[in-house]
């Protein structure tokens, strides 16, 4: 056990690893393309079978080496649910998952040190942003369903029913295109002016403080 | 007295409260649905109006329990008002207040701790602002009237009148879609440029100390 | 001198320039109303010439009083210029001077301490940003030259000359519909994308880098 | 070589290098207006030229005066790399690099002390973000390999292939009509929006840490 285990933690076999995650990456995008698909369709779908079987292999040798104690690491958790997710048959409904397999690549933030710093960072920081980030998704949920029982029957696809109008809510909250969705709603709505400047005014106020929160907490640090 | 607030005030009453806030926000959103309004109608009407009633009589009894001291927290303040816009008649030209029952929902900031703190942090740092935000109407106020002399012979809606004026001003300085506003008016008025670039310039400036004025009485606390 | 200057400084004479301040802002906006102006044109013109004529008396008053000195704080400054724009006869190209009256309405932020103190504040950031703003300035104007020549061949209105192309810099400076700008280009010019990336890289991390500027020396303060 | 060394670097000699550049950019300016070009170009061209002689036998005199540890400022690199580009001969293919003449203009920047002591901090403050630009740059390539595996087929322009995908990806990630985006393609494609979602969710919390880590590091200077 020790043995497999120093073999896995030693440098070459991390930087073999961080070689096969690139090429890997490389290929995955490669296949996206219909030309080099048709040309080299056979090679690039070895190459990604075989660096599957080598991240299986890897994964099973840590596990081998550390034990139960291998999923206390969420980084190894992380990579534990990458590969499942590429064992699994995408035949069928599942067919989406094949599309997620480049989610390998990001396999290299745990491999590379100072990107594994600045992720740890990224995440630690989301427990202090809870109650604010609730607070803003019950923002979009109120102001998502005044928009529908005020929009509702203009007839405008985006505000056909509860899901497209909090998505509406998410875009006008994100500031893109706000302007053209309250003029297409001010021909049947004539006011429907106020609900845009109290939306925008108190979304963009809690988002400003959201900021702040993570700036304050990051500073702490 | 004290015994009814204490039984207000104890933590199952208090879950309790939560739980229909959570379901009646629930429901109020799945009315917005046609085909669940259609199917369920009754049904959720009978929810809306049960949960009326306790939010009714849970807040007869913390009055009850604090008497005129009640309304010294404006967060009872929030709730009555939440509650007393429920129990207006909504025919007619009132009927817009329907839509504004799913505000209710916002009773849960009000019932859970860190979302409480959160939101009174959020209120705490309005005061600090207003001389900016005045200073920022008074911009908007300002080149509104200008924009409408300068363009309200152009026949372009966005500045018929003072109105759409102020309206289309706003949407400048959230810097959405300006340039086609700018672009649609340069055909009649080669200068037009000129006026949007002052005001972008001076309106990003002051919207930035705003920020910065957040920030900074943010970090003090 | 001494009397005229007590007068002119006491609290009720402030009061009642704010007001008139205030009145004839809000008789300016009403003038750009056409129904307003073709009911109360008359008076609403009243209004005007008395608002102007009590301001220029105040402000002689208030340059007997002090002598020369008044030109040393550059508020009376600002006070200063703002009537005598309006003394400045409007007929033929001056026109356009008619629309900066309600400039006048600005006098309220040197009459309100609380807003005169956040625009001093303003003001005083500026210096420091001077170098940044420059190399901001530069950048624009280095990248309008560059896509004078990549796209001024290709027909499109925005790139059709300098001035053009440096206002639809401007415009991709602030993040507004560069897309869209971009992919009319690349029909005719593949690489365009070459441009708005790197402009749009070095561009945002210029202001990010001026924001920064100003939220430093905020703090310093 | 003192000799040289104290003339290249007397303030005079500076001076008047300053005056060169900003005559040559505004020469390089008026060249591309197709007027100035008509009644002007042999004037415009041959300023040009002359500024480029006067550039070149600057950087020959202080070459000669530093001797190699010239370019052991980046600075001197800077300006030796502006030169080079203008020497070489610019026919055939490599006629784009006449459109970067105008890069002797940022020249500016190395002559200036304020504006100098700007980007020497903006380019000082780079290896701290290197690994959040990794991030951010692996970010968009996974959600790029996604986005084309999923609407690849479409048929939309914008998703045709990795490097268009990669490209309309930035374009979401600095949130320039990412809506109009996702609702082109839900046409076809209901569950695009899950997409967009996490995307700009991971995508904006990534970038906001950036920004995040720029503040933080400046402060500490
Ligand atoms: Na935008
Ligand atoms: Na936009």
């Amino acid at each position: 056990r020790a043995r497999v285990g120093s073999v896995v933690e030693s440098n070459r076999f991390q930087l073999f690893i961080i070689g096969v995650i690139v090429v890997n990456a490389i290929t995955l995008g490669a296949e996206t393309s219909t030309f080099l698909h048709a040309e080299f369709g056979p090679v690039l779908t070895t190459i990604d079978h075989l660096a599957l079987v080598i991240f299986t292999f890897e994964l099973a040798a840590r596990l081998y080496a550390s034990g139960w104690k291998f999923f206390k690491d969420p980084w190894n958790v992380f990579d534990f649910v990458i590969v499942a997710i590429a064992l699994i048959p995408t035949a069928g409904p599942l067919s989406v998952l094949r599309s997620l397999r480049i989610l390998r690549a990001l396999r290299l933030v745990a491999m590379v040190p100072s990107m594994r710093r600045v992720v740890t960072a990224l995440v630690r920081s989301i427990p202090g942003l809870v109650s604010l980030s609730g607070l803003l998704v019950l923002l979009v949920y109120v102001g998502g369903v005044i928009a529908s029982n005020l929009f509702g029957d203009t007839g405008d696809p985006r505000f056909s029913g509860l899901g497209p109008t909090l998505l509406t809510l998410f875009q006008i909250t994100t500031g893109d295109g706000w302007s053209d969705v309250m003029r297409d709603l001010m021909g049947q709505k004539p006011f429907a002016w106020v609900f845009f400047l109290v939306y925008l005014l108190v979304g963009t106020f809690t988002m400003l403080n959201l900021f702040i929160a993570v700036v304050c907490s990051a500073m702490q640090e």
